[in-house]
């Protein structure tokens, strides 16, 4: 394959002009610009567009860190980025992690060795100081709430505030046994609910009901079939997914639990899903989170920190 | 920064050799090899990986084009892809196109650029004579039946015979008003569904009912309104996700529509929603299928063709 030396010969000009005129730089005649793109026409040249970005000290890719690609959630965030993405002319470097360090690791590394030129985790396993002391090689984006830190932006939802919101909601309407459901019960977002949760039950003691590691619609069977088992029943659950809440609505119809009655739910994001089932839920905008997640890692100015108001959404099922 | 001719006088050594420790290459003394990283710790020195990868002419990325980041069908291929991508070393570079040719285009110019090594295409609106073309770049692989093709590999379900023994299964239980619901209605998987569908309406003459543009579970409720609005109804549904199907159940439970005395409902993909709501279905191998797309996209052999095996789960819905 010819390289840019042979282009340069066959144009009858200079390997600087043949390189400015790859770059799209200025400073070449209109003349030599098409002398050199015909002949790089006729033998079919290919310009390696790593090479370029590389020259221009930039890989135009943003690193995406996610647990699991085909948790809707994720998918929500991921559209977002993308979405901002492809029209700054960046495209995702997607890192699926399942929790686990060393992929989480990985990424790290990649951002390193830039191999990308900046790095939006959306959760993460791995300690946020860590994740911090690699701030030095590019610009670093969390989901959760990491106000005051220097370091690394964050694009977040105050998960302390939204849940002590809907348990004081419950708690109005006289609800007397709340319980809540969440994916993980580590990181941040979790740690903010659950002191909220814990907070809540000193000022209104009650049993304490927590349901975790659930994720998908079908999980909503499996928290129905352990709720059936306990003797002492909670009276009304927050789900931390929609797509949770509205697998558990559906098992309470099928195993004949009445919702709201037997059973309040109040999901979290109001998804499509929610406003089809009836559900009560916390509305979460999961795609601006990604845009916005977008804009703070192309942003080079000093670390950054957002957060979005989220609001309730007053359906049937509370 | 410090670069490669620092580290080398640094080290007392050739820039040969540093570049030899940086890629691993055998023919360094034990003693140069530690002096060279006895400075590059120093200088906390960094390797740029790009610049490694491009001088061993791959850029260890596989571009996947997908139309939705969200949708759990693409979900589930990606989760396959990027598992087995992590396991080779691989990154996965994400390009979300909406069905957009432009974006298209634009993953198509990043196998020419050199930016990815190879290209997935897991679902497109541009020719597929088109994408074809570009296959002197690099390795494509595709997600429909392109058997025969020398240009480009495809993994791929067999969506003439499953849609053509869906139909007459539910024709043996003595449906006789049978429709079916999609995603859209071009591109080679839904052609070959249709044509299965219009084979069998020749057999056996009835209504042609078609539904198209439905991905999501909240989608299930426009359906079975449109339905309830028909004067002549369907008996029966094929419903190429699972999803959606689950949606489509949830919304006759709602609007009071007997399934299957009413309604009969075959959903496709056998996902985990399907076991919970007692849904027939289509087993489709998705997280497998996104791993062999990865096998094929990383073959550097001709173009291979691989078609995974479908089978019908019989639950309640029919």
């Amino acid at each position: 394959m010819a390289n840019i030396r042979d282009i340069a010969k066959m144009a009858g000009v200079s390997v600087t002009t043949v390189s400015r005129v790859i770059n799209n730089h200025p400073y070449v005649t209109e003349e030599k610009r098409k002398a050199v793109q015909e002949v790089m026409n006729s033998v079919d040249y290919q310009v390696n567009r790593t090479a370029v970005n590389l020259s221009q000290g930039s890989s135009k890719l943003i690193g995406v860190v996610v647990p699991f690609a085909k948790h809707p959630y994720f998918g929500l965030l991921i559209e977002g980025i993308t979405d901002q993405a492809a029209e700054h002319q960046y495209h995702v470097l997607l890192i699926q992690t399942k929790y686990n360090l060393e992929r989480e690791q990985e990424a790290l590394d990649m951002l390193k060795h830039k191999q990308i030129d900046g790095l939006i985790i959306c959760s993460h396993k791995m300690d946020l100081s860590v994740i911090e002391s690699y701030s030095r090689y590019g610009k670093i984006v969390v989901c959760e709430n990491a106000a005051g830190n220097q370091n690394v932006d964050s694009v977040f939802v105050d998960h302390y505030q939204s849940f002590n919101n809907a348990l004081n909601y419950l708690h109005q309407k006289n609800y007397q046994r709340i319980g809540y459901c969440i994916g993980r019960n580590s990181g941040s977002n979790s740690y903010f609910r659950h002191r909220a949760y814990q907070d809540f039950l000193e000022q209104h003691p009650q049993q304490s009901f927590v349901f975790d590691n659930y994720y998908y619609f079908e999980d909503g069977q499996t928290i129905v079939e352990e709720i059936i088992d306990l003797k002492s029943k909670p009276d009304a659950l927050l789900v931390t997914s929609d797509v949770v809440a509205a697998g558990i609505l559906t098992a309470c119809n099928q195993a004949g639990i009445k919702v709201p009655d037997d059973l309040a739910i109040i999901g979290f994001d109001n998804q499509p899903i929610a406003k089809m089932m009836g559900l009560t839920s916390f509305e979460i905008p999961h795609t601006t989170m990604g845009m916005k997640l977008f804009q703070h890692v192309s942003n080079q100015s000093a670390a950054q920190h957002e957060q979005l108001p989220i609001k309730l959404i007053e359906r049937n099922t509370v």
